[in-house]
């Protein structure tokens, strides 16, 4: 506790990282983030606080982390050559399962997003940003392609179309959010809100 | 306890009734469903725990009945004559102080939502079903005045597009969902979703 500059001790293995962190998303979809304590993820994980704490520096960067470690991360590879096969791409990178337990994680974090800064800010640096950078580049490209008007201003809101579909599944329908019903939200609410048509008939 | 059925010996007062459902929104909001104990609430409004038991049979009822008990439950007057006249009215029963408290509301159930079956019961019967009515009722007259067409895709995603907008608000923007963001959301994105021109010029 004296030794300031003590340096790590031991990296983790990469298979003892995702150990880890299986075990943080575990409990932040049984308990929620706020009753995730460093104490549970050190019994769960047979690992000491002090290694957590040294390895991650507090639970907002280890369950961000962790979250992180979970996503593909895939999506600056995909380039179909239109907008639908972009955004149908971006969604198929994860199986239905995943879908389900993103979408119990999210209703994990939602409440202490909002209370606790540190994890807003990390979530938004490592998690959103990454997310909105993706779909920046597929719009970037339709843009370029005229499928989208640059000015469209459903442009602004992309996000908040495709998580808010994807956050309300559950509570509205009682369903998980599968592939299948993103696939259908896409042509159904974001293509046309960005002006593409894809159901063969014009909307007016 | 010996007597079955006793009768209810004391209705509370309107003004008692709205003192103990404000409380039990703080509560919500402060700590979230899992953490709120009937106990807290009855040490917060004086009152006994037979008491709350007695007028709501438990958690989950008392606490969609005061969610419930906030809404301003003016939908069904709504008719401006146009579909985005009634959408913009529609948001506008509430203030941005309210639409704020609303989304805390939201993060502090929505995980309990998914683990507690009679809570999501009730939450679908009391509070999505009206709203969905509502929603109804307007669709139908843009539909008979031409405005949508009935077949139209986005119509099955009404509830997910406006629900989603509002609460992925706070999460994407550090900013609560006040009236002007859902104004710009419908304008941007639930009307062009619907085919519904609002900008003046054509989307293709």
């Amino acid at each position: 506790m004296t030794e300031v500059a003590t340096p790590r001790r031991s990296r983790l293995t990469p298979e003892r990282e995702a150990e880890l962190y299986a075990a943080v998303l575990d409990l932040l979809r049984e308990v929620g983030y706020d009753s995730l304590t460093m104490d549970a993820v050190a019994a769960r994980t047979r690992s000491s606080k002090a290694t957590l704490y040294r390895q991650w520096g507090g639970k907002a960067e280890l369950v961000v982390k962790a979250i992180r470690h979970g996503k593909p991360g895939k999506a600056g590879d995909i380039d179909t050559g239109s907008l639908r096969g972009d955004l149908h791409a971006l969604m198929t990178l994860e199986d239905d399962r995943t879908l389900e337990r993103n979408s119990a994680l999210m209703r994990g974090v939602a409440m202490a997003l909002h209370r606790h800064p540190d994890l807003r800010e990390a979530f938004r640096d490592q998690l959103i940003e990454p997310e909105l950078a993706g779909f920046r580049r597929v719009i970037r490209r339709a843009v370029d392609r005229g499928e989208v008007r640059p000015d469209c201003p459903a442009l602004d809101f992309l996000l908040h179309m495709m998580i808010g579909g994807f956050a309300t599944r559950a509570l509205l329908d009682d369903l998980p959010p599968t592939r299948a019903f993103l696939a259908s939200y896409i042509d159904a609410v974001v293509l046309p809100a960005l002006g593409v048509r894809t159901d063969g008939h014009p909307t007016d």
